[in-house]
């Protein structure tokens, strides 16, 4: 029973957390009130109170439930390909399959709490920055296997790889969220096809 | 007499722009409220009603001022240049310039208004749909006559170069202002220069 009881605990934490993340990708993560998130719950404020303890602490579960979603849709499918080209190309498939139909209603929570938190010192500015270090160093590390194994020029950089693929997917996000053109992330994929020597 | 009072009311209200444009730059645009702005300026808030009729005139106002100032700063100087490819070059180096050292304290604020307002439709949503599409516009003019000089390849799209271009630069807005790396916006260059046909 106790068990069942942390079980039923841990998943109403993540459903909350969900619909955290939905109302942040709009409303932005400085919005992500605990009275908000309430109101769009139809919770009492004590109760999320209770369970995340500060306005601070619920935009960080938030941007962490946020980074999991990510790695989950966009990382963990291309898992399945062999590192270097072959799995960067599984990602950008998946990456800009994410930003045609994101599972945030407002796009890309990671590029909104960035844009959001870059000039603001503290715990969120902190908290996305690592994330967007770890997102990035992954990719540098499939493209350094894709150099090594020739499938990129010897003289390429794999942080200019890195740095520009995820430069032309929230360049990509920006552009469609506000226009909603199709066209968009078709050009995203030819861009980074261009990085990657493959065919568009 | 008269003249003066006018050209003392506009100077007033231009300056008072640039403090509601370097404060939305940190704190959002949403977060520029008529309140924040008085307490910055140490002005009373009516004084700012007054002015701006309400807090959305103001965003609207913030957001042209900001967009005058990019151009001034990005877009005016590479008019000297000849336009197509000459111009294209100039641009870059002047927005990389302006992402190094933005007129804006919180890094560029088209893009900060962009993030925030592109799942929000309304006003603002469509003042800053109407300003980038003016500077994607203004790229895909100057690459559609480098691809008629000659200067890029006869397949090309010129509304890709425009898109990748302004891609590379939000991305690297974003990157730059949360970490700081002065390697982004060398990478950030080379991805340009690789986009252009030119050596970084």
């Amino acid at each position: 029973m106790a068990r069942r009881a942390a079980t039923e605990v841990a998943q109403s934490r993540s459903e909350t957390l969900d619909a955290a993340v939905a109302l942040a990708s709009v409303v932005g993560l400085e919005g992500l009130t605990i009275g908000r998130l309430a109101a769009e719950l139809e919770m009492s404020k004590s109760g999320l109170v209770g369970r995340f303890g500060s306005k601070q602490r619920l935009q960080l579960a938030a941007l962490e439930q946020a980074a999991a979603i990510f790695r989950r849709t966009v990382y963990e499918p291309a898992l399945a390909q062999p590192p270097g080209l072959p799995r960067l190309t599984a990602i950008c498939d998946a990456w800009l399959d994410y930003l045609r139909d994101p599972p945030f209603p407002g796009g890309c929570f990671l590029t909104t709490a960035s844009v959001e938190f870059d000039a603001r010192p503290g715990a969120i500015n902190q908290a996305v920055k690592r994330v967007m270090e770890q997102w990035v160093g992954a990719l540098e590390r499939d493209a350094r296997v894709a150099i090594e194994a020739g499938d990129l020029p010897p003289d390429t950089d794999p942080k200019d790889v890195a740095f520009t693929l995820n430069a032309l997917s929230i360049g990509a996000n920006c552009d469609f969220q506000l226009r909603h053109d199709p066209c968009t992330l078709v050009r995203a994929r030819r861009a980074m096809a261009d990085v990657l020597g493959i065919s568009p």
